[in-house]
């Protein structure tokens, strides 16, 4: 099973490369697609349906859950059916989870059915009579009377225009012969452009991360998406995490001006790309919405961050911010806007109100727990009565940093691993010999060696002669003393690596994963105190984010990562800040829950939390047994 | 009667000249100063008390109107008062028509009581807690939280704020160790400074007019006003009136943005000279409002009036107009604003709604009717029911264009002419040789010629052998028939004149007067015949403005410029539009009066008014007789 098979998915057409045997669920997984799954990929509640267009696998079990048409169809659940050539699946529409429920217009409104139409920006085409001397009403008045009329629903109001719409007022609305389109939001007019151009009104929703910046193209008058485009945030080149970030921004000469440029910079390449793929124009693009830490949207303001990063650390602003995008250099349509989400804290941004929001945690009956590893791990509890929050500094272990040989999940980096059949299996990001390993690996090879007992509880790599009775020799032969790192198990042979080195696992990765599964652990055990609840009121562990996405449940449920809940009640929600921010683009009525749930979440200070260093040395302990999974 | 004298008027220390024999009363007028006057003027109301503190006078009648006391101390009726010698005069701040009732602050409200003070934009101060790890509200959280107690009568919300306060925010509100003062307007944050800087609220109102510009500085805390300045509309030099202009800004290249940068700089001048004779910085100045006419406000805003001056002659807006000062490049505080006025058509602006709301007549029981004769004509008739307003190219005539000899009212223009005594004796102003005429000495020369018969009432200037029986010998010698000019009356021989050549009213003079006077009395019959109301039912004649309140009213009755009603029922009311814009920087409430007024005063195109032609034929005879005076 040690082979490495292409599935490519229809109809994105998609190509991922993974390990012989892996679930079509987890390959799906990995290509950045979520579908449904109620019981989060377990095979017990049918949702996950998929259908193998070509190629050859085994499942089992996936009958019960088909009608005999699907069948014939070659539809299979995606989780009870396993991987064993290369392959092409398709998704059928009704299997998908975010892109089903939120980007379908015309959907009815109401909890349950998916997010209502209704943009904050919108277009009513007018054609008000020309002047006369028997009705010499100015060209503002005469536009608005007729917006008012065609509009009548919206109430359009005599709210102050801007400046620079009346500027251009006079030749507008001469230029067509008195047809002219009005852009309106909250009721007042924001922009009138020449002629009908209702039938093009789009948005784009932005990640904004720290690694990463991803956009959405959404047609805001079906509420379709278009198109997708992301890059690495070019912050990057000044600090892999926000602190060193925020360091930059306040020490060096205009450097808060100079991440802003990069970042404006970075979204104004992604329109241009996406308004390309989809055959528009960036002007044709009214509004942007942003979600990401907090930091990331004080950059992007070009607000100073850097009391963020002292004690007590508090940013400018947490309510939602709506400048013109003409203020912030973004390169849209001229009169159009941007919408920044609202945060909750310094360390638990716009993103996680995003994630509350996107998974409708705020709504939820019961408890549950969110947990979004980036960069930064953001964690938040709750239901419909009480939220709460923290973060906990432990992605960067996750995203590679201060792992000996860690690296970002990209090109040559070891996502997989799998210790079996009388040898190490890896797979790579990208097909390339292997560079380093990843978040995902890092947690696959430590649960691995302490399911043999190579690591104990305490997070010991044993030595080589100190190893238990029954270790396997192609183990046992890979446990070595590095003259530099000490005890470490040789992932990869120097021979069959891209850069001529051995690619180890060390003691010190051990303890650096400790750190930072042990934050998260105590993260979660405090707010599970402040609650007070214990682990069988939390109905679901809902896993947001692309590492989380990424992540085998199992594994990270071996190493203490993932509270020990049976799998089921972990479940992958995929890029839910990117949800959120697209649910925001569409839906204007949204933004107020979206500042509701930035009011009304509590933040737990983890520094100032009593219990939290004793809750911390305890959660970095690894699991003695699993009591499921 | 025909010596000059000179009066002092303190404690402005105004000084002009005026022929002896004029009323303080007038004297006063003629130096912009406008005092309380329920008559206009005719003696009976015994409003206009001033005291003379030094120089001779004769005056008849005074003292039923006064105190002992107040005779005592040298206290007379202005109109009653006729000026024999140099002199000096004080005006007691009770006398004080617009000042009195407008700057005083504290004034309880209510509609003969004054204006209430309630700026647009406000400040409170704030002393918010500093951050700590038990209260890690952000920055402007935390600030708005303060105001909102600080300033609970407000209801400060949590609108959005603008960009550059939130970019400002970190730094100004650490500077002074969390003590900051907040600017508020409509409940939203709008600026935010260190300090307690509650005691610097200024505000400046200014008349943009065609030719010239005012800016009055006043102290917002207390409604007073600290300072006057003014300056000559610099866009005169691309046109002395309002088409030109409009060609110029249309057809030129940049001309609009010419014009603009012209009337901004000068905005800009008079904010500094107000700021450095009141000794605050401009940063302290955080509102201007501006009143002025349509095509004023349209260049002062950076939008084209261009179809202001083509048929149907519609402007861009008529609404209120709020941008940031920094939009325009006014030079006040960073986060200050602007208030341009509502207009009423294109050729009514904001200046006439200053008109009807500093003259109430938008509150008047009866029907009372309102001219400003400044570069156009605007009248305005109505009551609280209904206002009907039209506009009529009046105005150049009687600022000296298409006058032979005609010329503003500055250094060298005669403003007075009278004929007794067998001579003529002119009042020039600034005292040097005379070089031309203004609009009151035009007025003046045509009543006295007409009054003896030299011009019949079809507006024929007669020929010397046409003359009447009974002309006085040095009117007869004075009618010559010039080579170019044909039949014309000299004014001052060229001996006499700052230009060596004589000083003519001519018969060309004549007609344009018949023009301009006809244009203006048709109007008043249109308003009249519209509301259904006559002579009878117009219970006031207010004048408005710089040149209506130069008129000597029973000249201007002479020659059918003013309906023929008694002199009690003309009234002066000063540079109404001034005080409007004054009104509406101290009351903010007011600018929901000014924009009633804007969209309740119906506008009478003249133009496609059936009657027009007729009356204006009819109104350009001069009147056979007087019936009151």
């Amino acid at each position: 099973m040690n082979q490495r098979v292409r599935v490519t998915i229809q109809p994105e057409g998609k190509t991922v490369s993974v390990l012989e045997g892996t679930s079509v669920y987890e390959a799906l997984g990995e290509a950045g697609i979520i579908i449904k799954s109620e019981c989060g990929g377990s095979g017990v509640c049918g949702s996950c349906k998929v259908r193998i267009v070509e190629g050859e696998y085994v499942q089992e079990g996936s009958e019960r859950y088909l009608t005999r048409d699907e069948i014939e169809r070659g539809t299979v659940l995606a989780c009870r059916t396993r991987i064993t050539s290369d392959m092409k699946v398709e998704i059928p529409v009704e299997s998908r989870l975010f892109e089903q429920k939120i980007l379908t217009a015309g959907i009815a409104a109401g909890p349950d059915s998916g997010v209502s139409l209704s943009p904050a920006i919108r277009k009513t085409a007018v054609e008000p009579p020309s002047p006369s001397l028997s009705d010499q009403r100015p060209d503002l008045e005469r536009v608005a009377d007729s917006a008012a009329v065609s509009d009548s629903a919206s109430g359009v109001e005599l709210k102050p225009v801007p400046l620079e719409v009346l500027q251009a007022l006079p030749e507008t609305i001469r230029q067509d012969g008195w047809k002219a389109t009005v852009l309106l939001k909250d009721g007042g007019i924001i922009g009138i452009e020449s002629g009908d151009t209702t039938d093009r009104l789009y948005g784009v929703a932005f990640d904004i991360g720290t690694t990463t910046v991803v956009g959405y193209l959404l047609d805001l008058n079906t509420g379709r998406e278009v198109a997708v485009a992301s890059r690495t945030n070019p912050q990057t080149s000044y600090g892999d995490d926000v602190i060193t970030r925020i360091h930059f921004s306040g020490s060096k000469e205009n450097g808060l001006k100079v991440l802003q440029k990069l970042i404006i910079g970075c979204i104004n390449e992604i329109i241009e790309e996406l308004a390309g793929s989809a055959g528009i124009e960036p002007a044709h693009i009214y509004e942007i919405t942003t979600t990401g830490n907090t930091t990331m949207s004080h950059l992007f303001l070009g607000i100073s961050p850097k009391y963020l990063a002292l004690n007590p650390y508090v940013g400018a602003i947490k309510s939602a911010c709506e400048p013109a995008a003409r203020e912030l250099g973004v390169g849209i349509n001229p009169y159009g806007r941007v919408y920044v989400m609202p945060n909750i804290a310094g360390f638990v941004g716009g993103d996680t109100v995003a994630v509350i929001l996107a998974s409708e945690l705020y709504k939820s009956d019961e408890v549950r727990f969110a947990i979004d590893i980036g960069t930064n791990g953001e964690l938040v509890m709750g239901n419909k009565d009480r939220l709460v929050a923290c973060s906990t500094a432990a992605g960067p272990a996750f995203e590679g940093a201060r792992i000996t040989h860690g690296m970002r999940a990209s090109d040559g980096a070891i996502e997989k691993i799998v210790l079996s059949d009388g040898e190490v299996s890896v797979n790579t990001i990208g097909d390339s010999l292997p560079i380093g390993i990843c978040g995902t690996a890092l947690i696959d090879g430590i649960a691995e060696l302490r399911k043999l007992g190579v690591i104990d509880e305490r997070g010991k790599l044993l030595k080589e002669d100190g190893l238990p009775e029954g270790t396997p020799d192609f183990v046992r032969k890979r446990v070595i003393d590095h003259e530099t790192y000490k005890t470490s198990f040789v992932l990869v042979e120097k021979e069959k690596t891209g850069t001529g080195s051995p690619i180890l696992l060390t003691q010190k990765d051990v303890r650096e994963t400790q750190l930072a599964k042990g934050a998260i652990l105590a993260g979660y055990e405090i707010l599970k105190e402040t609650l007070g609840v214990s682990d069988g009121d939390v109905k679901e562990v809902l896993l947001a984010g692309a590492f989380g996405n990424y992540i085998r449940r199992e594994q990270a449920k071996r190493i203490g990562l993932l509270p020990d809940l049976p799998l089921e009640r972990i479940r992958f929600i995929g890029n839910a800040a990117g949800s959120g921010a697209k649910m925001l683009l569409l839906s204007q009525n949204l933004r107020k829950e979206a500042t509701l749930i930035s009011n009304r979440t509590e933040y737990i200070e983890l520094a100032v939390s009593p219990d939290f260093q004793k809750r911390f040395a305890d959660a970095m302990f690894f699991p003695l047994s699993l009591k499921n999974g």
